[in-house]
């Protein structure tokens, strides 16, 4: 069989990085071009010397080759570029006639006034957001199969909206569109790859504190999304509160999400919240819904593709709270894209990606 | 002027050893006895070398030197017990004239049905849970002067009830009583000095996760004593859903916490939250207002007695975050004790704790 | 093909854990028995829910399955169990008709009374001693070929041999084999797991220190080893100077040894001893050596079979630096058994190792 | 009693920050100019809101307020500046009148050459390296109690000499001055104040490495203070090799020691060591001499001006191995300079700062 042939741009940011990562076992693929501005002519793994001996590919500048030439030798090209880049880059990609998984939040939004509200920026192809397909295989796979553009998810929506999808994906929803409330952590890979004294060790090891937290970007993406899920098509249905946290690891993520049941919902308990969340992702080989007494760990997911959800119903309040622990470098971006990348070129879901959890 | 004369029942765990090094530069204490069942014989500083020639002193045990004794030769006993150990113990100190800070959930309810479901055991001396005052000095200074009995608050709901208090100590309450969300991050000191597995370095280290998410006993300790502060004198007005979670740091204890505005709030803003919760601190030493735009960080009060505040209204969803940074042993635990000694015996509440802030 | 049908006897420590995550993705590899005495009846994942949905075994006891059993269902059994237990297990496997990886000290020395001294126990099987195989392949390789029982090497003599290796195996020796200095750095998870305190995160985060520096087994392993590859057969001739190191992340291991050149090294300079480790281990995979001005790193390996190493001259003393860095579990214990394995059984080496990097 | 009057100049790196921070509880200083040329106009709580409400005086630059004026204010300036910029800065402080203890290794070395080699810099007024004192109370107390300038000794070089200094001061002297290897790791505050990708969370973390393995700076220092320890004037006996190390913790420095027995040592044991250092350090307050089977970790100094100490004579190798445990900021750097202080200025050693160890 032919290997699918796919080009990384930006390619030793974490996201980039961790695409290269996952890729690195996968059978059907064959890297093209790997670019970086920052490490041109240097070797990928002179930047991550892990990869020694396994990923000596030398990183080019799209100075040097054009994003045309990209476009044209690769079947898939990912883009791991920062918002407002990516805009003006994924046009011409899709010009030369491959496919895009991109990272960025510039394709995520249905609605162009809240992308350009939520990311302060005029979007140079509104006509792209409508094609664009939200990379989240466990919602929109049939979609994903024939996709020319896919906007990855960002990692808080990601865990978000895997969680409460199964209770609001019903007709009727059994939970209140109002008053949802997702609190949320992050290791530090979620920060980027990036030279700033408030990431540097001595400034965050032993330390735990909430950033961002009104108007963070991810809330707008987290509420279009979950209000499609829900059945309003306006995107507007959900106005759930979102807050990011920054903790002293490295990958993973976990969501604390407080919900309250619908006057649909009729008897409630622990077990039938965790009954609806265990159907609803029978099939699904990355989303784990861990049985009455077990909770999340990023722990339990850091590396890996996998996302662990639970709920449980408080009798105390009348609340459900769910829990969501993913990698938010794994199924928060690269792994999911691999995992999206393996729908729509036909492969199984779990290709390259069943090898990267981390025992101890 | 006579020193303090002081003793530490169970001084070896994390908060029994928080509360001899906060009181070792006291200029006005004398420690009497240091117990420890554990580590009898020994010295204070070969359990922790840190403090070797600081404080060489014998660890006696309660076998050898009764209770009665203890509390005899001290003017002050405090206890750090597991529950229904203190409930035992207590009554036996103060009959023996001297008075007790507790650390136990033991006498730190009024109802003593709540605590007695709460932590599943029979009250020996419910008698005394109205005596008992309840440690927290910015609430209770007034009777802490006087008190025979302290119940040092629990962590959590310290740093639930000093967020939270500016807003429901008011008449009308300027939020809701229902409807309270609190979502807190413990570090790991947090769970005592313990022999087990599950708090071993390589299964905490690079994880994180949800704990006790429902019917933790810190839910009624705080409802009981918000409800109180909010006018409720049954203790019951209040029913606040509580979440922890366990980070991979030593020391720090972070609440994120979600609430609505009362009617009665009148106009809202950012800045007017931060308005009343300064006012209300405003001749606190120990409570840190932090002004728009700064969030708390546990590394910022690890170690100290401070705890830092701070209020966003969130327009998007018309919900009040608060949220509140100390340290789990330091105003959660062994420092607050201090502090309420300095109020009980007349020193200047910062004595023996100013030094305590860490740098880097 | 017929998949090789494995057992592993202690299954949930660390090191056994290890071994059954590098075997998950074996393509040649079928479990048959995993045993656990503490958690029998249980399910791996229960007791690492990282692999929940991914290795679901239920755990034997071996007092349910007894050792016959197990090595007459089993091509090879891999032991991981304390020493002076293995040297009794062991025996009773290989009688059985299968072959053993061994992972405890029991097996590794050629010396009887070298293991009794420094395991000060009487060695009940010392015939055994003298079949059993090294397992590192890059030194013993043909010999595992066919061996019946291999001693797995310790972490510390591991990373200890390949780096002196390509000096001593020489004729001349290129290094005097007096005066060796062995100073290395585990990470935690070479402790094991266990439910002891001086393990606990609160008692190592932020610390650093030495143990066992005077008469740690791993100084006669590493003597012994040492000395055969120098061309001495007694076993005695080097006597280098070990001292291990606790430091504060999960898994890894970086020696920094110290050695001067013998007479016979001829114009040293950095740029030699590299050359000389390179051409040594030209064809080797896992050995990786480093060019000049780049140093082994424990996160570069972490989580591999991969082990870093380099040289360099320090002018100033007429030293030579030599540094090795992996991953303690990885090249130091688990994933150098399934490389040893893939000799015994004849698949390449890297087999089901190669997707066991870490990118961040 | 009038306070003394000091100054810091380049307040806001680690290591004028933790100058701050230790003169906090000082009894007898008082700040006057608190320099930053980052962050003039800011407040010092602005940078660490750490010392929000406990120091928040404003931030100068040397732009406006002259280093004349800064000295002519000042009984004291304690410069923390990087190399180069100390050897242009501090004579013009001492013009104006002040004393200076000097953090760089401008003014660390007797003979120029030496440091003119190590640091690639001519030095500008090498007529100051002989007035210069070197800032170990424990070797050149007298000379600093009426010292005008100090120079603060490096981190590396502190845990070095503190530890071999009763071996070597001595005649004869009871080691053998060719031959010594130290081996030492560092926290990363040691790396300073940054925006290095380098030391970065996500870098560090989980990561152990070598560093500097050849031409570090602090091996000529430490070269030159053993050599006048030891006897010789000339700076030139002592050739100990230096290797540094990079750990995954804030605060801490471990010194593995390596060395040998002269002829004239005698006898040689473990107790006998032991009681060598126990003697020559009998009446220090800093120097602690652990017993025995006791070990240095580095969290048993973290945060104090401490220095645990030990020895052991290792009989298989004929090596004597030293052991000695500071916080790289505290001995280390500022607390070592604050002892110094007080050496000059006439306060007991131990002012300010015997409250800060920290407990867990």
């Amino acid at each position: 069989m032919n290997k699918v042939k796919v080009s990384i741009v930006g390619s030793t940011g974490y996201v980039g990085a961790e695409v290269v990562h996952g890729f690195l076992n996968h059978p059907g693929v064959e890297f093209v071009y790997l670019t970086s501005e920052t490490f041109k002519g240097k070797k990928f793994s002179d930047i991550y010397p892990v990869y020694r001996g396994l990923l000596d590919k030398k990183l080019v500048s799209t100075e040097d080759v054009s994003y045309e030439t990209i476009g044209r030798n690769s079947d898939l090209v990912i883009t791991a570029l920062p918002h407002g880049v990516s805009s003006k880059v994924v046009p011409q990609l899709l010009d030369s006639g491959c496919r895009v998984i991109d990272h960025s939040g510039d394709f995520r939004y249905k609605d162009v006034n809240t992308y350009e509200k939520s990311y302060k920026l005029e979007h140079p192809k509104p006509e792209l957001l409508k094609e664009a397909v939200y990379g989240l295989p466990e919602i929109y796979r049939d979609e994903l199969k024939t996709a020319r553009l896919v906007a990855n998810p960002g990692c808080y929506p990601t865990c978000s909206i895997i969680a409460l999808t199964p209770l609001l994906r019903n007709d009727p929803v059994l939970i209140n569109r109002q008053g949802i409330i997702i609190d949320a952590v992050s290791g530090v890979t979620g920060a980027g790859r990036k030279e700033k004294l408030e990431y540097s060790f001595c400034e965050l090891d032993e330390g735990f504190k909430p950033y961002g937290v009104t108007g963070h970007r991810h809330s707008t993406e987290i509420n279009e999304q979950l209000s499609f899920i829900s059945g309003d098509d306006s995107g507007k249905a959900v106005k759930a509160a979102f807050t990011p946290h920054l903790a002293p690891f490295k990958r993973g993520m976990l969501a604390s999400i407080y919900c309250s049941p619908s006057q649909d919902f009729g008897n409630i308990s622990t077990e039938k919240i965790i009954d609806l969340l265990t159907k609803f992702y029978e099939n699904e080989t990355f989303v784990r819904v861990l049985p009455k007494g077990v909770l999340p760990d990023v722990k339990n997911v850091s590396g890996s593709n996998y996302i662990d959800i639970t709920g449980v119903y408080d009798e105390d309040t009348g609340l459900i709270k769910l829990f969501s622990a993913q990698d938010n470098l794994g199924k928060g971006a690269a792994l999911q894209a691999i995992q999206t990348f393996n729908v729509m070129f036909g492969f199984p879901e779990q290709t390259g990606l069943s090898a990267l959890t981390r025992g101890v």
